[in-house]
């Protein structure tokens, strides 16, 4: 069934149904995308205030074969968020369903309108004395909804999981209208199938998520931060596990940075302050979480006399105070746009089997260099086997000199993926920009059981048309 | 559409395509379950060693209507297992798919396949200095694809999460015979739908998992075991949260207890140590799992401390020896057996949010009080919400006596939980037991959906006939 274009003329059927100021036109905010690589169709935009209003919204849309675009806070990095061809859809943004609706902190629960901002999700744990550990780049931006539709990732995966390990239940309204009222705060509940699961990680595709109950972590009372020399991506990993048996759970973040990053920090944010002048081969970024009778400075101390006498570390700075603490922050915060700066020729968001990692780098390295120069910066969520894997040109040129190998450097990448067992999209999801990849490297018989879902619970196929599935 | 019965002119069909020692008569084993509420009917038994003749087994099965029941270690309490009427299925036992494919120690990673008994799963994790944390009563008969698809709870949910949270990925066979292979060990993929956690809680009804990729923990250096006597389940919460903030995540299990569950012992079990002569009316076991710096009984002893301080406990004993943590354990895990011994008029696996967990215990006492003279005994993972709430008969009196109030305490239990925002199946799920339950108490929005991605995925309905949704 094709969908119709929501036309001037058909716009009526739905500003009809709500009062006028839940409809504006699309703002150019509506239509850009942070990596500019996709533009939206001008068009109507509906900012319902509650889920009844949302329902009201696509039961006009099923009935009409009008396509709905579930809007968050419109961070995401695959196009998810856009639709630059086909029928003119309805742009439903969730940013006026903004309420905390309840925090209990003695539960460790919070329940969270779709449209609340992950910084303001975060305050109000704080605020109750608790943790939600979601925690990633545009967190001040991006819309909680967006990221339960994403499974968005992030700094705190390697403690916490993904957005979906963080969340209880959901409220959404499915493709035919109806509410499933899902806001349990239940840690254990087993009736039937996992309609959550399902629609997280969905990208809007099944349905719109509304409102989340949420899984909120004691805070801890301590924390620390040390930036360590590692010989490789390797002993990076090893001195993981050994650091799993000196503290138990309380590393929270463990980010691998290679020199590339650091230097086109050095060139492009010269004000970012550097641990060292001369950047390592390669460097990782620990943080623990500890409760009140550890000293984090100890347990980094410890952490770092363990990994030297394992040959696992050279050098290494604990911080001695939260400025120098967030220095370190600073600069694993600011390589995404130090990357912007330089302007990648292609960036691959992968993740391969833990065992695999190291082994993934060097053939990658050697492989994108067999096809021309390039300077590599490969950072990341190491102990997620998570890559950020981004090849960008060489000082004195720019990513437009290398338009014509940038199909082939994807390529290249994800195949090596693929031949070690790995994912091409580990946290950003599909949108609109990894369909085809979709297509190609995921298992046939989950893709037809996607297609077979999809239409069953959305036979007009009116939600987010073209995303994660070919229209 | 109908299904057709296997009877033994339809037999041939399958005998045919697998060697002859793939198939038994259904011995009792297969026909009985538990608790002794189903008697499944006679039949044929396949046992498929590979997941290429599980699909052959399906595809044969799809074509000819037959229904299928995927069996496991046979140890589930609500009838999924067992097909006691309607058209006689094939029963596919998974007991010959029991290797351990492979464990990656570095990764916290093990394939194993469904057929595997938990306890031997747990071994080959230990055996590689590594947790698997999933443990349950049964767990010397129960076999992990049987935990995968009941996504069975148990005592290290509070630490490690349900058995859906140790999964990290899927092989499975699904109603069309297609082999869905997605034995990931990533940590992060966002590519398409989570098939994994439709399959995981699906009770065999949307396909047969074959392989799983398990989620192992580094595995705690010291641990440590008290029993704590508190005020009332009230307190009992109020002292977890307050060792999570003393101890963060070491706390491995938090069990509650009463006192009539302690007097079942003393009654049915003699020869089982306890802790005290004359019941505490309320207590708690707790486990805590540490790193090698911190020692167990210190830690312990810090939680009594504190929660003496914070009138919550008011007499406790730490366990100074293996053997004493030993004797704790046998309490709680003999439990269940002294119910049985005694005999429930009406046993109920429920959750409510845990703010509602003191209010629940003492409502329901007086609404069953309202009804008769019972004993109740209540116990379980208290930190998760999950209360084993089972109504006996008093003294001198039997289970028989009062068949006629069964079903009425069960509404009332379940009628309370549902207006608390509970869950009428915390952990052993729906089976052929709450079938009515989840049609009376589900959300209409969560089972349309159900039942449309039923039909999408199963349009003959072979899976597991009459399980989770009617047939």
């Amino acid at each position: 069934m094709t969908l119709a274009s929501l036309t001037p003329e058909i716009e009526p059927l739905l500003t009809a149904a709500l009062p006028d100021d839940r409809f504006r036109r699309s703002e150019d905010r509506y239509l850009e995308e942070p990596r500019g690589r996709y533009r939206g169709q001008s068009g109507l935009v509906a900012l319902p205030r509650s889920v009844e209003e949302v329902a009201v919204l696509v039961r006009i849309c099923a009935e009409h074969r009008i396509g709905i675009i579930p809007y968050g806070g419109g961070t995401g990095l695959v196009g998810g968020q856009i639709a630059e061809a086909g029928p003119v859809p309805l742009i439903l943004s969730l940013e006026r369903m903004n309420a905390v609706r309840a925090v209990y902190p003695d539960e460790n629960v919070a329940i969270v309108e779709a449209g609340v901002i992950l910084a303001d999700v975060q305050k109000a744990a704080d605020d109750a004395g608790r943790l939600f550990p979601l925690s990633l780049a545009a967190e001040g931006t991006a819309r909680i909804g967006g990221n339960l539709s994403t499974n968005a990732g992030g700094t705190g995966v390697l403690r916490y999981g993904n957005t979906r390990d963080l969340c209880l239940g959901l409220e959404a309204v499915l493709p035919d209208g109806s509410v499933l009222n899902g806001l349990s705060r239940l840690r254990k509940d087993n009736t039937g199938y996992d309609l959550r699961h399902l629609l997280i990680g969905a990208e809007g595709t099944l349905g719109i998520i509304t409102a989340a109950a949420l899984k909120l972590s004691p805070r801890p009372a301590r924390s620390g931060t040390a930036m360590l020399v590692v010989e490789s991506p390797a002993a990076a990993l090893k001195l993981l596990t050994l650091g799993r048996d000196v503290l138990g759970e309380g590393i929270s973040a463990f980010e691998l940075m290679h020199r590339q990053g650091m230097e086109f920090l050095a060139e492009t944010l010269p004000d970012i302050r550097r641990p060292w002048d001369v950047a390592p081969e390669w460097c990782v970024l620990v943080e623990v979480g500890l409760p009140a009778a550890q000293d984090p400075v100890e347990a980094l101390e410890q952490l770092f006399v363990a990994g030297a006498e394992a040959d696992l570390v050279s050098d290494g700075i604990i911080a001695q105070s939260q400025t120098q603490s967030d220095d370190f922050w600073a600069v694993r915060e600011h390589i995404p746009e130090a990357n912007r700066r330089i302007g990648s020729v292609s960036s691959h968001d992968i993740s391969v089997p833990l065992g695999a990692l190291a082994e993934f780098i060097t053939m990658a390295d050697a492989r994108i260099h067999a096809i021309g120069d390039f300077r590599i910066n490969c950072f990341g969520h190491v102990g997620d086997g998570n890559l950020h894997y981004n090849v960008f040109p060489v000082a004195g040129e720019s990513r437009a000199d290398h338009q014509d190998k940038r199909a082939q450097i994807k390529r290249t990448v994800h195949d090596l993926v693929q031949e070690l067992g790995g994912s091409v999209s580990a946290e950003h999801g599909i949108g609109r920009l990894k369909v085809d990849d979709l297509e190609r490297y995921g298992d046939p018989a989950k893709l037809a059981a996607m297609r077979a879902i999809k239409t069953a619970l959305d036979p007009v196929g009116i939600m987010n048309p073209g995303a994660v599935l070919r229209g």
